[in-house]
Order: C-alpha cells, then structure tokens, then sequence
C-alpha cells in the first residue's frame, strides 16, 4: 500500500540451487515449491502486499531448521521464518522472496512442570492450546492477544505479542525464560535459563523476543506460568465521551486498583458495533471494558471500587456480568470490532500505536482532527489501561490512498510528539519499516543493524523487516 | 581470592595521557588521582581482591560522562563505571587499571509522573531516595536489594538487582523503560520508551540491563512505578527442618497464593541469628518470613490462607506482626545477615545462585554435603519463592583456601545440575568470570562478546568482567 523499494529479483540459478539442496537434505514432502502452491505462505493477518516465495520449507524439527537455514545462508538466498501467519505487520511475508521456512511442524507442549511453574512448548504450539492445556493444571499463562485461536507461540515470541491482559501481566518478554534457537550458521544457543531469576550475562533472550524473526529462530522455548486467577469478573461502563472514560481510568489508577484489563472502544467504534445490531445506549460516546481477577474476596471489593470510580467519573451505566455467560457476551463486542472494521470498508489500515496513559484523551482529539482534515474514517479501540489504541483507517477507493497515507504519518507524528511509540504490539515489520525514523534516531538504528550483522551477518534472515530500506527515510 | 590472570600493567606515559587530556577537559576538580586518594575506589562489597585506579572521573553531567568514555577511548586506557560501590560481584572494581567513572554527582530525581506511573532518575540518585519519593505520592517502586539505603540506580539497573519483592514483582528490569546512555565513542543513544508496552526495533533497554556497565554507561533511566499497595502483612513461620518449609512453599504456589516475599532461612543460619542474641524455638531448623500486599480485605484472606499452607506443612509456630513496629522486627533479623555472617569469620564469599523452586531442598541438602566433604562453613538464607539462595562460605584460616575454592566449584555444578543458575542478582562481574563456561556454552559467549564489540569495539568499558579472560575456563 505505501510506497515500497522493490527488491531485486532473485535469479532462477540461486532459487535452484537452494532448492536441490534442500531437496537433497530434507527430502520433497518437507518441501513445497511452484507459484501456485506456495501463494499459501505469501500473505499474513496485516495489510501488508503478499509476496510469493520461491520454496516453502516444512520444518518438523530443530535439524530440519537448522539445514534450511544453513544451505539459506551458504547459497545467498533470503529466509523468513513463519508460525501461524496471524502477525499484523507482514512479519511472515517473504517480501525479499526466496526461502519461507514455516515452523507449525514443531508443535509439542513438551512439558508443564506444576512445581516449577514453567512450560516448555515449540514454536508451532497454538496459543490457545497452551492455554487450555496449563488452566486445566489450574496454572496461567497470561498473553492473550486477540488471535490467541490462531497465532502460534513462535510467532508471539518473535512479535513479543500482548493483548488486554498485558496491563497487570505484562507481555510475552515477561514470560520467556528461555530460548533454544538456530542462528544462520546452522548453530544452536540454548540462551537464558528455566529459573525466574537469574542475571547471568547479557539478556539475550529479551533481545531475541521481539525481534521479528530476523535475528534467529526459536525450536523451543521455556515460559514461566502464574497459578491461575481463582476467580474473574467483568464490568462494562457507558460514558458519554471518552474524556469521562479517560477520567474513570485515572480515578482506579489513583485508587491503586488494578484490573487485567481496561479496554476502550471510542464513539466511532461504538457504533460499528451498533451497525451489527448490539444494542448500545444511544447516548453513549465511549465504553470501557474492564476485569479483575484474583481471590474472590479480592474480586468482589475491586469491582465494587471500580463501579464507584466509573460512576464518580460520570458513567452513564455501569453493567457487572453475573456469570460467565454474561461475560463472554460483553467480550463479544471486543472481539469481533477486528472482523467487524474490515467488513465496514474495502480498504483497511489497522494501526497499533502508544502513548503514555494520560495522553489517550489527547490522542484520540488528535485522531479526530486528522479523519476530519484527510476525509479518511478513522475508529479506534484498544488497550486503555496501556495508552495502546488501534486505530482503523478505512476507505473505499483506490484514489484514496494519498490521503490515507498522509492520515497514517499525521497520526505516527502526533503520537511521537506524546512521547508515545509506533507499535505496542504489532511489531514494526515490513508495514512501518519506512517510519521507523520517526522514532529512532539514526545512530539507534545503526547500532541495532550491527547487533543484526552478529546474528545474521550476510542480512538474509526475514529481510526487508523493522528497518527501513536504504532509500526509505533518513536512513 | 581465586587464581586470577594479572592484567598488563598501562604504561605511565599512557596514564599520564588521559590524565592531561581529562585535566583540559573536565578540570582539575572533576579528577582523583594519586594511589592514596584513588583508594577509596579501588573496591564494592564483594570479596573481589581491590585494585587501585590511576585516575577518578567525578562525573556531574552527561557531558563529562561522553568526555571521560571518549578520552579513554581515544587513548586507550580501561575505564570502569562506578555507581555507589555496592555490588557484590566487584563489577566497578577496576582490576584493569585505568579510570574510574564514579556517577554519583547524577543524582537528580528528574520527574515523578503520578498519571503516567513514571520515574525520570538519574543514576547516581540512592534507591531508598527514590522509595521514599515515589511512596509519599502513593507510588512504588518495588526492586528491593538489601543494599537499598546505599546503593544507586545506576547500580540497580547495571546488575538488574532485585531483593525480596522480587518474588511477586521481578526484578529491576521489568522496570526500566527507557535510558538514555552514551558508549565509548561519546555517542548518546536514547533506547526505549516512555511508555509501559512498546515494541518498536529490539529491545536493545533489556540489553543493556543487567550489562555491568560493560556495554555502555547509563545518564539517565525511565522507570515503570506501580500504585503503592494499599496494605501489607508479615508473616513468620518456624519449621522443624527445611523439606517442611519447602512443602510450605509448594503448598502455597498449589494454592495460588502470591506473597510479594517467600524468604528462608537455614539452620545454620538460624544458628547465626540465636548467636547475636534473638530468640527462636530451638527446635526450629528453618524458618520463612512471608509478606504479601495488596488491598486490606485481600491481604487479610492471604495471610490467613498462608498461615494455613504453613501449619498444614508442620510449622512449629506461626507468628503475624500485629503492626508495623513487630513487622519492622520481624525483618531485622534477615537484614543483619549479611553484616552478622560477615562478622563470624576472617574471610566470607556471599554466593547467589538460583535453581528452579522445586530444587530448593535438593540444593540444601547438597549445600550441606559439600560443607562436610571440604570442611568449609556453609549457611544459605534467601529468596525462597525464586529459588534464590545467598550462600555463604566462611573461613578463618588463609590455608583454608583451595578448600573453599573446591566448595564453590561443587556448588556451582550442582546448581548447573539442577539446571540453575549461577546468579540471581549479584552479577557475574570479576568474581565469577572464570565459571562462566560451566553454565553457558563456548558459542553463547562468543557470541556475547560479539555483542559487546558492537558497543564497545577496543574493549575498554569494564573489561575483566562477565567473560572469563583467555586461559580462563574453556573461553
């Protein structure tokens, strides 16, 4: 959509090449190759142009990983690892083309310890799998990002996902231990530890979280789980605007209430939700949707607290499910504003970005402002309790595109001068590689392309991601 | 103490290099030099062997921190950042001679945020400084090190300290959002953000935590406060031995508790305490001193539920502190350990190693093995709930040596056995360089120190420390 350098086409010799080697080595069923067949592995959840790669790789083991990477890095040919293909940003399109190595292959559980409160899963394990798999040993694991039906934990470790639970839990960083990942040459690190403490060298494993696929890739990871919460209760809030919401917010922080989660969906978004027939007081301009968990005593005393901070800050209602029927009716609403938005326009832009808490008020002035000025219908949803709003860009005609993109870099300029940051969990990838600038300065980019040559020193491992090409802005 | 390669002595003409170049550039104000004068810098608190610097930077401002990393750069002297001088580990020890950078004139608590829940500090502001700022605005700050009324931030974050809080918090990284640091060639680099979730590039902050000034040197840091706990209660548990304090433990984990502390203490160190004139139950051999936080109505449930977790394991006796006076006293006796054993002998290594939690009594009775197979002195207290124990090794006699060397040796492999960690929260900084191959592997520090050249190419910030030095273990 925006944009974008071409890469240079890849010859035929070099695709060939690492496709009889690999054939040699990993034998055809691991390997998919032709346009038609491998159209599958161009695309992912984001906006991001699909791009066809040359051979799909069907890893189903660490030495299946570690050949792949290998012959990648001895022919010259570009490499993107992908899990589920659930990411936002286009962090498993093969933009450079060349070699998709997906990862879904390795999907073991290979371990809950109960006493030590860890799992220790692979890459293609479903997120909701693990999920299910330690609640029913009565352990958490927190992340919960919205696709948790879909994204793999390969995934959620390269992109350091989130989701509404990150306010009181933390992302995924919070929760990786340990890493067993194969870099370029073929070499296998076991970096960080199975303990929840322990200082001993540089952080690697929080480097590599977060790194969108571009440093390593992970064949197994240790995670640290919490006992799971004995209860949950959830709470609904209809304010008049979000000025009133953003108050109610303040009030629980200042009264060190600490719910799981404090979602908001802006007036726009409110009635997207009213286009598909949820019955929404009319004279409603925003909702937050909040929920604590812990004891049951514990429970209780915070709802009622939040009710009053929600009703003192001038809530036109305040609505507490009853049961657990109930509360996954008032999520509903939450979790189907992603399809919901998508269905509203041709075009859609899900943006992801932060500010610091106080400023959300601010920020959602400023979206106003830039939807009237581009003509482009912005609505926005997200993460209150963390100043993180995905904001939706929607538009019908082609001939729209300019004003979309001057809406996307009003907005990206508008959170930079909050002090805010481009992506809260989406991850940069090849979407914002270009605005990356914006936030880094060029010695801070330079210094992470060089922290990237250790890893990857020839530069092909997942190419084209966070940093914007030579060309692209200022650097 | 241990058998330590000698580093080449710098040549007088290279001192006298930098000492000139500093001298124009800082003023004679800002510079220590002389053997009797630089003393005073020459050691922390760690049983690291002191080395006298040849000159002192007193830094007051970002600038004289570029210009003493430049210089030193330039010419090509070792130059070691100092914060308070509390490490354990002897990370601002300069055992290669050369500066040291002493940051204690940035000591400027520059911004508490009460809506955003951030602190701006400087690194050389005291951590009990910024305790007591941050909780007269109903705010918290929760790493805790023992050290904390002498220690600095710049320390804190250097070592990723932590502390007893850290069971139910983590430790400091959890905690820095963003720095601002400058590396050897005066660069300035502001990493991170100012923002609680954000994953814009790589998360080049948790890199730098935890670094022992080895990569770059800290001016400024943006840390995540949490709403000050409402209520908090103390807790003391005397068990016959330490597998019952252990089932405690698991008991309470298997009954989703969540004290913000689990600290334990050994019969050998209840010997200790008993030996300074306080008076425990001589049946007791072990004993757990819990806190949990949080709203008053929760925490008075969790208490009451901790308390029967204890009793149910075989406690002989448990005791809650009824106010804030009994709950002070209640500490007294963890905080005078390390003073108090100390004290007990000529000579003490304060060890820190970590195994996962499951491992704690196994890691007990081992402890207690190797201290009858060597004959050294061994009494452990520590982080029980991370499975982080202060071991501590105690002799009178010189001769006695290469015993005690034996006794670590067997310590750290049956901590590497149980798949821990050689550090939980001291660092590995000089002292435990040369073990660093017993836990990671020849390619994780290699690579490491790829890593470090980025930052630092001539290897001049902090050298000694973290990475055994050739000749040194199997690197």
């Amino acid at each position: 959509m925006l944009t974008r350098l071409p890469f240079p086409k890849l010859s035929n010799a070099l695709i060939e090449k690492a496709r009889i080697l690999l054939d040699r080595a990993l034998g055809p069923s691991k390997l998919i190759t032709g346009a038609d067949a491998c159209a599958a592995y161009s695309s992912d959840e984001s906006d991001q142009e699909p791009a066809v790669p040359d051979i799909v790789v069907l890893a189903s083991s660490p030495a299946d990983i570690a050949t792949a990477l290998t012959i990648a890095n001895d022919v010259g040919v570009p490499i993107t690892p992908r899990g589920a293909g659930s990411g936002k940003s286009g962090g498993a399109v093969p933009v450079a083309g060349g070699i998709v190595l997906a990862t879904s292959g390795l999907s073991n559980i290979i371990e809950i310890d109960r006493e030590g409160l860890i799992a220790v899963v692979e890459p293609g394990v479903i997120l909701a799998d693990l999920h299910y798999a330690v609640e029913a040993e009565n352990l958490f694991y927190p992340p919960d990002p919205n696709s948790v039906k879909m994204c793999a934990l390969g995934g959620n470790i390269a992109e350091n996902a989130s989701g509404p639970r990150c306010f009181k839990y933390g992302p995924t960083r919070d929760y990786v231990l340990g890493l067993d990942v194969i870099t370029m040459s073929g070499q296998t690190l076991a970096v960080g530890k199975r303990t929840v403490k322990g200082v001993t060298g540089y952080d690697v494993t929080s480097l590599l979280v977060g790194s969108e696929g571009t440093l390593a890739v992970t064949t197994r990871a240790v995670v640290k789980l919490i006992p799971k919460p004995e209860s949950v209760a959830t709470l609904l809030a209809l304010f008049k605007n979000v000025g009133d919401a953003g108050n109610a917010v303040s009030a629980m922080v200042a009264a060190r209430l600490r719910p799981r989660c404090i979602e908001l969906l802006d007036s726009a978004t409110l009635n997207a939700v009213r286009a598909k027939g949820v019955a929404v007081d009319e004279q409603a301009d925003a909702m937050l949707l909040l929920e604590v968990d812990g004891a049951e005593v514990a429970c209780e005393n915070e709802m009622e607290r939040i009710g009053n901070a929600c009703t003192s800050a001038g809530a036109l209602d305040v609505l507490a499910a009853q049961d657990a029927a109930q509360r996954e009716r008032l999520w509903e609403a939450r979790r189907m504003l992603s399809a919901a938005t998508r269905a509203m326009a041709r075009y859609k832009i899900s943006e992801d970005v932060v500010v610091p808490r106080p400023q959300l008020p601010a920020l959602l002035q400023s979206i106003e402002k830039i939807s009237e000025k581009t003509g482009v219908r912005m609505l926005s949803y997200g993460h209150a309790g963390d100043g993180n709003l995905h904001v939706n860009l929607l538009w019908n005609e082609k001939e729209q595109t300019p004003h979309v993109e001057e809406a996307l870099k009003q907005l990206f300029m508008s959170v930079i001068s909050m002090r805010g940051t481009l992506s809260g969990e989406h991850g940069i990838g090849a979407s914002k590689a270009a605005y990356l600038p914006l936030e880094q300065s060029a010695d801070l980019i330079a210094l992470q392309r060089q922290l990237k040559a250790v890893f990857d020193p020839k530069g092909l491992l997942n190419p084209g991601k966070i940093f914007p090409r030579i060309g692209h802005g200022s650097c």
